[in-house]
């Protein structure tokens, strides 16, 4: 279920408040008029309004609501409409202490912040189905609603005792036994054993903290108990009209649930995207998003929105810089990019408390159409209607796919070894992503148990592959002996989904692919380092040098030092119709762009523009067009195959163009 | 009240501990006798001495004390006598658990420490009203007893349910209905409206945490029940003699309370200034404490009491270094040089065991008067015998006015934004002070209640004015008309006293005075700076630059790089009879003193000194005497525009003189 | 008791944990031909068994415990056999949760981990008591068992009711009177009076939590509830063959219990050696190492046991590198140089769960022998089988002993003053140990208690003696009278056993002896700096420098900057037939290294080689053999005396050899 038939154009507007402002109604006028002068045809409307729509127990209120839809309506804006299960009102926490959180010490929090509830709690669900399906039954028909917006950054966990219930439930199921969890948690290790399943409990800092199995499936089970919460929310706003789609915005960087696993919940999929602009190098903040944009579109192959960014800056870091002028454009072209259907801000105007009462807006506290950002979102939503025939078009078919896989993050953030809580999975996929995305490569993302079909990919990259599941082995060994190149990295296939280790040689089931088999993995210490030598080359390695032995693979790549100078580093295997390279240690970042770089070339791998571009210029194609972007702080020249028009300023350009800093461009052949 | 009447001298001593040797009857002997050999003519007596003056409940024991205070007499030492309410016997915390303090985790604590008992607990109070009372009812006219001590440097919170009630009823006396308190708290966002006042509670990190004006208000809660504790021991003890002025140590960058407010409940200001000496720049340890000692002296407008200092070295920092020789006695002139009626130790004599067993005492473990740091008492005491003819007079009175609000810390400190819990009030305020103190020149400090009458002054300077209440905005306004001189700066006139933004342009009330209006407020990350502009200047810029509008302002600066380069970011506006200036952004600190040198200079503010001061030598003149102190590791020349005679060493001296290191004269015309 | 007569070889072996593996019996006939392959001839069995042993409460399995001991011995490989009280059962936990521990924060923990039990509660010493018991009546008479391995790594405590009330019991005798208490932990300060045995509670961090005399108190009380429940496990596995010795696996740099103490509770002393090769300077860490070694066979004045090192790496490091080849020979021997009878590790094989899954283990989980680990494992087993005529013999007398006292740890630990919390006491003893071993000297260990009798040594070193206890003061003079060289430092005698500063002149008891006493104790920040000038030499100072005055005492040595500088750092005192030195300031360690080189070579201290030893080779001296060891990174020559034969090549050797990296040689005069 897409939004395409409900509304034909980009989104463009952000999270709306009229709740925090009832007292205020010249305000809620002034809204609309200025949302219109700011090309806005869509609000977010009452997330954390649950307060304001039932105030006391049961009895609802409405009026004001209803009246900003028809407001809005009327305007030409559209509404995408929250449930209001972000955050509960003093009264729900007061009467019924059980829906507040328990933490991992085992306190139950008190009233107060959001995001903080017991997913659990029958109570809670029941008060948020019901708020739910009034909410439904009052506007999932009306013609200004063209979406929902399950809750607010679902996130967290409780360990109260319905929980702990739900976690031994939710174990049962997946083992079928009490001997079967014993033996999958290895609990013969310190005599852990579990005699009687109302032992087992959730891992906790003051109790069972060590065991790496049962933490990723507490993080399992968490993810279930979300999902199932989700499910029970589209349920009661699908009552009603089960056409209009649902979606809850996610975010960037999220370590708390798998979201491969839970956006099958939802229709539509947003997230709210807060680069750190100018804290250093904005082609690296930028590479960080462009990955979560190309990820967020993978979870369900399908555009997605970006629901939240800031028009200006975020009032959360510890430093919270202005965007630049153009910075704004830039950032927002950004996502389209990558297959966003939207550019969507918090927040729409700045509250006069709270802990977000700072954060940026379209609307400042003077209340005016006369600033900088103001003038630079309206900016943005004309180039959203300049851009209006890439709207649901869909981004380049990629060729390359690189595995991410939320349970092999929690499983390298759990394990205790090599460099104990630094293994840098993300950090390590975003390196392999960089070089495709600063050449202009379209990147698809896949997880161990999504990645069902590899056919349409000619390249699969799997970094830190350590645990392997959901048959992985033989999807990636069915792909090369298919035809298909395969690139692994050291830590690959030591353990199995229950967190086993793998018995035997690894990187299990894949040494005949790969034609190695790992011997020992070394952790350098912060400042020391190795040498990846390759003919002529040298690259310097650090964190992790893997020991290995070629097989039946070429060796491509030596270690220059330590006692393991001279063995093989980087590795080839032909296998099938297709070959397996293998990367033992962690390069520098630039062998990365070389290694790929000759990969992209020998496989025609297309890219968005043909020439090679400066650094800090980056190129996505989306139907059709071409996204030319420059985050560097400095010009640079882009050699065009051939003339092009603009589609955000109508100018026709060919040959060498110079982009200036933060310009963007979006090309069409003429 | 002062203490004027009751002794006529720099009073001269510390705390004294008899209670912790009363099986030691000889070392009580031989105390007298080395407090008169250090020339000591007052002690601190009783301040943690509950346990021993009340062994058993309702059993009080006063023969000890009788018999010290009778001996100290006798030897013509008068006494400072405390109350004991600093820390509470064990018997009372096992009988009454609950005087122990609830912590912010809902954590009722253990029997243990010190200045954590809960200040709302009926049954403390009671204990404390009556151990008081008994005391004041043996004590208060003694002829020894000059003055009460009240309790030991009151700090902290209680989150016990007596608190919590009492919270909630400071808050509807302050807002009158749980309506306004939901407006004022814009509990609007995050859905957090109160229905019952029952649901209001005490922020806490596993509760409501993230509401900056609950923050702020339960900071004033806090000021409020400790004044009210205060209010309560000084009833007591006033009520067998009123006469006996009442003091209450209070501390150095002391952020729980309001002192302002809290000064009101006590006769004479007193405080413990412990300058890090040594530990790099003695300069800014001793502008810190300077602006300390000016703002004690400002809280009633009245001469304070050095009530704690270190005759050594303390024993509670990282690390814990020597006085070295002469900085006892320089360190002991700055606070008289500021307004100061005593140098007062902690402690006197080292006790054998306790945490502070190790801090720095007149009197060592060795036990004898034969240390460096007993001579360098002695020396101070002397000192203090020249200086007679200063006691009790006042401070030159300043022409400089600084605002510093403590309401205004907590505003900056809870607000998200910016440079977030780095905002660096006290220190911003405290770089604008040096530029003055390190001239030379006299200021005064108030808050945006207390300044009600600026008549006196003809500058006034206003940093980070963040929070504007009180009709601060017009007081200002009136002042500049009336043909004053201000100064203010980025982050002016955000929030009102509820916390809630102001709506419309910045700084709220004052743009019209200013000329100018604020646009942006950018934060840079550290390592960024950007300029100042001014003619052929150019100054650094970090952390917070402002981005703002001159309307009527003329353009003093502007920025030099960024995209903000060339806009203004130093202005002054003439308004009425006086002018306004405006500094958009944070300056390095040279820039400070070139600024208000040029100030100083035109608006003949007068100087403790007409001639330039060295680098590290300052001057403040005090009843017609001027203080002049080097803090700097090398010797500077100072050219005296008269003969003078030095009190201390009875010289006299004229023309250019050179001042050693650490040395300190205290000169009067001649 | 010793191990000789029940196993005439050094051990080789380690951790075996055949209960996570009785599901997979092929695994255990495996292991046994991989022990015989790698020339394991000992291992330690049962250490977390407890699940496995006692499934259900009160019902023992021992079946797989007869059929692998049996296994084990008919293969000829030994047993240490464990007691499984270092982690419990989760039934137990569930039943008896008193057996869970309480932290100081009060809490009783969950269940999970290990090493977290109440050490005082009935049911779970009744509990350990009955499953030793049951444990020593069907092995106590095996053949192959011929040690008991007492719980794992005793450590921590508990606060529960339990252990509060043992914890009044312990300062009932100890104190005699609550009278007595008071007066030792000086409660008259801060009015911490205790006027009831109830109310004294352990020191906690939300309540008593800043007195150091009670904080030492805890530590000893510590000490003693550990001991007493190892007498408990002793008397229990003693009560069926009382021959057998018992020993428990102590730890570097522990703090938690005395082990002076602790160690009279068992008949040998082992202990579980990780130094982190290969994260800076391997001396270093062999410094450290071999310090803990020399202080383990101090423990008790008899040969040791390394029950636990790594074949490979660790995985509880932030960083985990492998040892490179060649530092396992070296790091084994190491052990053995000092006094080892045996070179175990911790693990066996690596279980496939677990949060110790990934640490090194002699088998893999690629399951083979084919591994470089295993083959260095086995040539540690063919080395010992060569060294075997050295077998329990003892290392050379030492004429040299450093004072390292636990009491003494914990008082400046928890002593607040100079460097608070970073008094660096046992970095200053190995920084004294190292310029001993460095030059090839034996040194003995004792502390204030144990050191009845000085008269075996020449040279005794007694850095940063803060408190004096036991008659040290004594035992100190009577050694120096006698004809003893003594060296003191800075901070000596400063406080008494009962925490209270001594009265008068420090070092307390010793100023005659040493000719010398304190004045002022200063503390250098970071970066700051003083100099000991010594005839023409300078040695930097650092930290801490001690103002003194000299006596009768010669000085050698002057401060050279600072107030003090001129002033004595360095003093050396005839006294009676003896002479003592006095230290005032922390110096680099190349003083360390002449100023004791100096000594060595004026007392005619016996070296294990009497020429050089280049930087990083290291000799020491054990059954008439001389370990020669090379930690540094590059070759170094060494001159031998006379023609030798290397042990373990069965090489002659004569005149100038070179030591390769990592090499190790055992000579013998031939």
């Amino acid at each position: 279920m897409a939004l395409t038939p409900r509304f034909p154009a980009f989104l463009h507007g952000g999270d709306y408040n009229p709740d925090q402002w009832l007292k205020y109604p010249e305000v809620l006028e002034e809204d609309i008029r200025l949302m219109q002068a700011a090309k806005v045809n869509c609000v977010s409307v009452g997330i954390f309004a649950w307060a304001a729509l039932e105030p006391v127990e049961g009895e609802y209120d409405f009026a004001w609501l209803d009246r900003v839809i028809d407001r809005l309506w009327a305007a030409g804006i559209r509404v995408d409409l929250a449930t209001p299960s972000g955050a509960r009102p003093a009264w729900i926490a007061q009467k019924y202490p059980e829906v507040l959180r328990v933490d991992e010490y085992f306190r139950r929090h008190h009233f107060g912040g959001r995001h903080n509830h017991c997913l659990t709690s029958p109570v809670y669900r029941e008060k948020v189905r019901a708020i739910d399906t009034a909410l439904a039954e009052r506007y999932a028909s009306h013609p200004a609603v063209i979406l929902w917006h399950l809750s607010n950054e679902y996130s967290g966990d409780c360990r109260c005792p319905l929980c702990q219930e739900k976690f031994r439930e939710y174990l049962r199921r997946r083992y079928g036994s009490l001997e079967a969890l014993n033996e999958h948690w290895w609990t013969g290790f310190w005599s852990m054993k579990y005699t009687d399943w109302s032992q087992v409990e959730s891992p906790s800092p003051i109790g069972q903290d060590a065991n790496p199995a049962m933490w990723v499936d507490w993080r399992r089970f968490s993810t279930q108990q979300c999902k199932d919460f989700i499910l029970m929310e589209k349920a009661a706003v699908h009552s009603v009209n089960p056409e209009l789609p649902v979606t809850a915005n996610l975010m960037q960087r999220f370590w708390d649930y798998d979201y491969f696993d839970l956006a099958e919940a939802i229709d539509v999929v947003s997230w709210d995207s807060y680069p750190l602009w100018g804290s250093g190098n904005d082609l690296v903040q930028a590479s960080e998003h462009a990955m979560t944009h190309d990820l967020m579109r993978s979870l369900k192959g399908q555009n997605f929105l970006l629901m939240e960014s800031t028009p200006s800056q975020v009032n959360w870091h510890a430093v919270n810089r202005m965007k630049k002028p153009g910075m704004h454009l830039l950032s927002s072209m950004l996502p389209l990019a990558h297959g966003a259907d939207s550019v969507m801000y918090f927040q729409w105007r700045k509250g006069r408390g709270g802990s977000e009462m700072f954060h940026g807006a379209v609307v400042g506290h003077d209340g005016t159409a006369d600033t900088r950002t103001f003038r630079e979102v309206r900016s943005v939503g004309e180039a959203l209607e300049k851009l209006a025939p890439l709207y649901a078009t869909e981004k380049k078919q990629a060729r390359v796919c690189i595995l991410y896989d939320w349970q092999n993050l929690w499983a390298l953030d759990y394990a205790q070894f090599a460099r104990k809580g630094d293994m840098r999975y993300t950090e390590t996929v975003n390196a392999h992503y960089r070089a495709f995305w600063q050449a202009g490569v379209s990147v698809d993302f896949r997880d161990c148990r999504a990645c069902t079909d590899l056919s349409p990919y000619s390249l699969v990259i799997a970094p830190m592959l350590f645990m392997t599941h959901g048959g992985i082995e033989e999807k990636l060994n069915s792909f090369v002996r298919g035809g298909g190149t395969l690139v692994m990295t050291y830590c690959a296939g030591m353990i199995g989904e229950d967190g086993l280790a793998w018995q035997g040689r690894t990187p299990h089931g894949l040494t005949e692919t790969l034609g190695i088999h790992a011997l020992e993995l070394d952790a350098l210490f912060d400042g020391d380092a190795n040498t990846l030598i390759r003919e002529r080359d040298q690259w310097r390695l650090t964190r992790l040098c893997e020991v290995i032995e070629a097989d039946t693979a070429q060796v491509l790549g030596r270690y220059g030092s330590d006692y393991y100078a001279g063995q093989p580093c980087l590795t080839v295997n032909a296998c099938g119709a297709g070959k397996a390279y293998y990367l033992a240690a962690e390069p520098e970042e630039a062998f990365l762009h070389r290694f790929y770089g000759e990969l992209i070339r020998e496989m025609g791998i297309p890219k968005a523009i043909g020439s090679q571009l400066p650094d800090g210029v980056v190129a996505q194609e989306r139907g059709g067009a071409v996204f030319l972007m420059n985050f560097a702080p400095s010009s640079g020249d882009v050699l065009l195959d051939h003339p092009c028009r603009d589609l955000l300023t109508d100018r026709t350009l060919s040959g060498k163009i110079t982009m200036n800093p933060l310009e963007v461009l979006v090309l069409e052949k003429v």
